[in-house]
């Protein structure tokens, strides 16, 4: 037979002045004088300004492929959309490679993209084109990758645990289900039994990945399918080196950020991310603090205790403490001195909660014990008991929700804006 | 309020000889002598060897959770098991934090786990726990990371499409479907359609997330839900420079594997992997060679064009190119030359295919015909089109199945084998 070899891929090219290139890129928008044309170019490091002696044709519009070679110069631009202020590409040459049939329902060549929420959701695809839309999602990418980067530097091991299975993690009634060859599975709400119980044979692990929740919402901070950036870990001895460990983790991520990112928060009009002070509080004195009863806590104490850390205590991270036991899952460990609250926290950030993590129960009987007294039935976590009975060490962790941590930090006032395509009650599509 | 302040976690230490340490893990194994006791202790970095004088009390046992204070000294050892051969750790102080109630359905000390593939699968958590299942997806977490950071040195954005929808992507029978709040929704068989779009927003993209795919599958090759990692770019001019592409990525990611996870291999005692050379061949010339009818490759045609690639090329990557038009979904693009064949490939390796790939269609006229011809509903698909009708370059990508790819790297049989938790058309848990 005849084959044809496959060589390696070139190496990628840095872009500075003074060299020839040959380019290929879409356009994000066109600027036509009477003797050039100025054409913004998306590269896989961001936006090129390239200049056309003589103009281009009507075929080079927003959405249209090109191919230019020419040579880079610098210049001093203002758009602050750019990749790169400092160069612009003069073309000697352009190709189209494809252009559009159509205009995008939103014009994304202006600074603002002008579009309701709604309108902006339906047209999704479209508006993620947007140079403020695509810089949440650079911003998202850069949290993952520095999540990864500092667990993988600890010794984590990156887990890949099911999403469908038999029963749900947290009970209640925000499971979805569906049929499965004949019998019920449901959406996995969480990796929290798989990542316990991947403690005994890697010690510590993490997961970035889908949960479902199939809650009604139709709040501006919850989604019905939602990235969850997942940690346990173990042996662990106690929650202080739990929340240290969160507070290293999201100081890393926040420095990734800043760094990589400098454009993108700038574009956004927002403070670059940092955590330079975290503080812990029980949440009874949250609760005393505010007045309010309930075992929970409102949106309204969330802020009010940020606030309060941040004036008082000079501190941008809030560890709520101690929370109640009766509202958390049943393999939440209660704390040995007061059994009616757990060895938990809420991280609150900029006013919301971003994590709830905390102790497990590791113990067997008190696994059981907790099962039964809640009215469930242990015979349906068969095989997270026998993980139990066959030795977990005491462990931990947390989740970490990837759509609310970046709608935090570039400033959204809705998650589904920190969402590539979210998903809620009334959004399946696109 | 009173507050107690978080610090930041101490310095993850190295481990050498003639240092003191403070450790804790899990016991993996326990050999007793008459005056002293040799316990392995599970730590982040894999297995130390510890030796405790005096012996160890009756509750360290395989499972254990313990702390350990001692000296590290030189120690020239022979378990191929261990992180640290040249180490081991002369305890002066043990603390027992947890010691399990049951003894594991397999002997976790022994060199081969010794159970059936039912058995392993029906105690699966505790069958993580052996060296050698565990060295799978140590392997696994590694080809991941080179993933992400050998695309994230491209430029590639990763992304994190939704798995709820309305519509599959792939169309056929294969889709798991279930209530959505009054709605019916489907599960994503893959990224595709998301992946395509993203390309106009960010050039080239990348995801690591499940799919599913609803077909009742009793193969050693397939899985009801697996981890596709997928790649999309464009412009791309032509499927060579894509296959290129995944050369150079499957390359980085092997050569991880080689340097991070040599004792892994050795362990599981297969040859490290490699990709000295790529191939490809045409469709048509394998079926000539082969004789065998049909629009698809068979399991026994795949092996016989790697072993002729092999024996003939050198080559441990075969591309076969120009895919029949009908048995490919209906993005892909047709070749200009012949329509019935398209641009696009399978990538085979060790004997079985482990990506599908190739250019797509960015035309929206020639995509809405294609559409039209195989009965499917351009309506259903309309935020898609208008992506196209928007602007998208031309462009392609490949979905590589990370579960079949650690499986032939570690020599696995089957595929199940290569998922921490796998899912068939019989096994929803653990």
């Amino acid at each position: 037979m005849n084959y044809v070899d496959i060589p390696p891929p070139p190496p990628h090219a840095e872009l500075r002045a003074d060299v020839d290139v040959d380019l290929a890129g879409t356009v994000h928008r066109v600027r036509r004088l009477a003797a050039r044309a100025f054409v913004t170019l998306l590269l896989p490091g961001g936006l090129l300004q390239v200049v056309v002696e003589g103009g281009v044709p009507e075929s080079v519009r927003t959405g249209a492929a090109l191919r230019v070679e020419g040579r880079l110069r610098t210049a001093s631009l203002r758009d602050p959309a750019l990749a790169w202020p400092g160069l612009e590409l003069a073309a000697e040459r352009v190709e189209v490679l494809a252009s559009p049939t159509a205009t995008p329902p939103f014009d994304l060549g202006r600074p603002e993209l002008a579009a309701t929420p709604e309108h902006r959701l339906e047209h999704r695809p479209i508006a993620l084109r947007h140079p403020k839309v695509r810089a949440v999602f650079t911003i998202q990418a850069a949290l993952v990758r520095a999540f990864r980067e500092h667990l993988d530097g600890l010794g984590f091991t990156g887990i890949h645990s099911p999403k469908l299975g038999a029963q749900g993690a947290e009970g209640g009634a925000s499971l979805f289900e569906l049929p499965y060859f004949g019998r019920r599975a449901v959406l996995a709400q969480s990796p929290q039994l798989y990542k316990e119980m991947c403690v005994a044979a890697f010690g510590r692990v993490y997961e970035v990945g889908p949960v479902f929740r199939a809650e009604p919402h139709a709040t501006r901070r919850h989604l019905n399918e939602y990235t969850s950036l997942d940690v346990e870990l173990g042996p662990l001895g106690d929650l202080g080196a739990l929340m240290a460990l969160e507070v290293g983790l999201l100081r890393a991520m926040f420095a990734h950020v800043r760094e990589r990112c400098a454009r993108e928060l700038a574009l956004l009009g927002v403070a670059p991310p940092t955590a330079a002070r975290a503080v812990s509080l029980p949440f009874a004195a949250v609760k005393a603090r505010s007045g309010e009863a309930g075992d929970d806590l409102s949106p309204g104490e969330e802020r009010a205790a940020c606030a309060w850390a941040e004036a008082e205590a000079g501190a941008e991270l809030v560890f709520v403490t101690q929370y109640p036991s009766s509202k958390r899952p049943f393999y939440a460990r209660d704390c040995a001195a007061d059994p009616t609250v757990t060895e938990s926290f809420d991280l609150l950030y900029r006013g919301t909660e971003i994590t709830t993590g905390g102790l497990r129960i590791h113990e067997p009987d008190v696994l059981r014990a907790k099962l039964v007294a809640r009215g469930m039935d242990p015979e349906a976590f068969g095989f997270f008991l026998q993980a139990h009975d066959c030795g977990l060490p005491p462990h931990g962790g947390f989740g970490l929700g990837l759509e609310r941590l970046t709608a935090l930090i570039c400033g959204l006032d809705n998650v589904r804006d920190a969402a590539l395509f979210p998903r809620d009650a009334h959004r399946l599509s696109p």
